[in-house]
């Protein structure tokens, strides 16, 4: 049983709350969250605390809280020498105060508020400053995922910008196919299968290889087309910019 | 039975051809292909012509090669007052030749070469001049898909944009996001399960309130660290751009 206490009440915090308290191999033993009202419905109140003075002992203290509040948290832990890690993508090991051991359990996922997620597929991205750290947290992660990465801050950091292409920009494109469709009285679903298979298709092909449409085939009749068509300047700005890209990639 | 004759050898054509083969409720007449080569490994020879005149009767005819060929196919038709339709999600009805009765039978999704397709999901996209026409053509729809749209020109102009955004755009940033993970030593598929949920998720969630990232949460520090990141000028212009639309969008 590995031991685990919890800070944090947000989004991520509550998606490892619900998948670790059902892992019969981690204990978690306490939430520390100032608003503990958030997990009520997740928590017997007995385990949650809201004093740093009343933080239990664990293996691992995992912090997941917004960015900017990281440092703060583990400058307040009433203990050191202990291994305490953060989930974020985008921070890196040395927001962690000096005083404890150091380490990051990034779950590589967008979660969804509500949304229940399978965490087994989840890749779990872990950094430690020394071996022994790493394997506590790699025998934590695979209990609850079957994906385990050793990924240090750099690659993190490259991982975390390639994942907001691969998600938040993609999303966005989602909004703006679902806006033209909306403005022209068509229901979204009707793209629901190419967004799928799109999606699909890249656990096969590389994203080269199945990349398809009128930029790649230099198609300037149709793209033009496009263009007249788009009455509103950001989505043409955008057209032409990810047009061009597409062939300026394609030419090296 | 539905007789069909289907005019064209490409991708589209092949996932057509392979289709509508194994259906009971079709009748594939014949195919006409100037290449009839491309096509031995789907069909018997003797169901292949490549000669105008002895395309053989059938309820309808469907031409899916290249755009700019479309015109020119439908044109040498050896008949007239036939039902003659194309597949193309951004040609006009209107560039098929008069002397037939015209449609589109629009299957919206991406093909790929060699990769077999459930055309069950796929939503066809049908557009005729009469009603009888009409009622042909979504008896054929149904016997491969289970959804069937009545979509006109106009409409379906805007359906090939947006699929231009959600398909072809979104392939790129897939792209993006597997360079930079070359370029950082990380195999991508640990971004394949992202990729996955972001589409999953707005089966569930329209795009707008799926959307999450440091644009939408305006944080400009994280922003700021990504730009710092990215070496790439052509990459830059893009993270910009679309931060900037996801936040004006968000604003609206």
């Amino acid at each position: 049983m590995i031991k685990v206490v919890l800070l944090g009440s947000g989004n991520v915090a509550q998606h490892l709350i619900e998948v670790m308290k059902n892992v019969s191999s981690i204990d978690l033993v306490q939430v520390f969250a100032r608003n503990s009202n958030q997990l009520n419905h997740l928590l017997p109140s007995s385990k949650i605390v809201s004093d740093y003075q009343k933080i239990a002992a664990a293996d691992v203290y995992i912090i997941s809280v917004s960015d900017n509040a990281i440092a703060e948290v583990s400058g307040k832990l009433p203990f050191d020498n202990r291994l305490v890690v953060h989930t974020s993508g985008s921070s890196d090991l040395s927001v962690l105060d000096n005083k404890n051991r150091k380490g990051v359990f990034y779950p590589l996922q967008t979660f969804t508020k509500g949304k229940k997620v399978d965490f087994t597929p989840i890749p779990i991205c872990l950094e430690t400053e020394n071996e022994q750290d790493y394997q506590l947290l790699k025998n934590l992660g695979n209990c609850i995922s079957k994906k385990v990465f050793q990924i240090n801050s750099e690659q993190r950091k490259s991982l975390h910008v390639a994942a907001v292409f691969v998600c938040n920009f993609v999303n966005h494109l989602y909004q703006i196919g679902n806006k033209i469709c909306e403005a022209n009285q068509i229901p979204f679903e009707v793209l629901h299968p190419l967004i799928q298979e799109t999606a699909q298709k890249i656990l096969e092909l590389k994203p080269k290889e199945a990349q398809t449409g009128p930029a790649l085939r230099n198609d300037t009749k149709t793209i033009q087309k496009h263009l007249d068509f788009l009455s509103d300047e950001n989505y043409t700005t955008i057209y032409k910019l990810l047009t061009q890209s597409i062939q300026n990639g394609n030419k090296l």
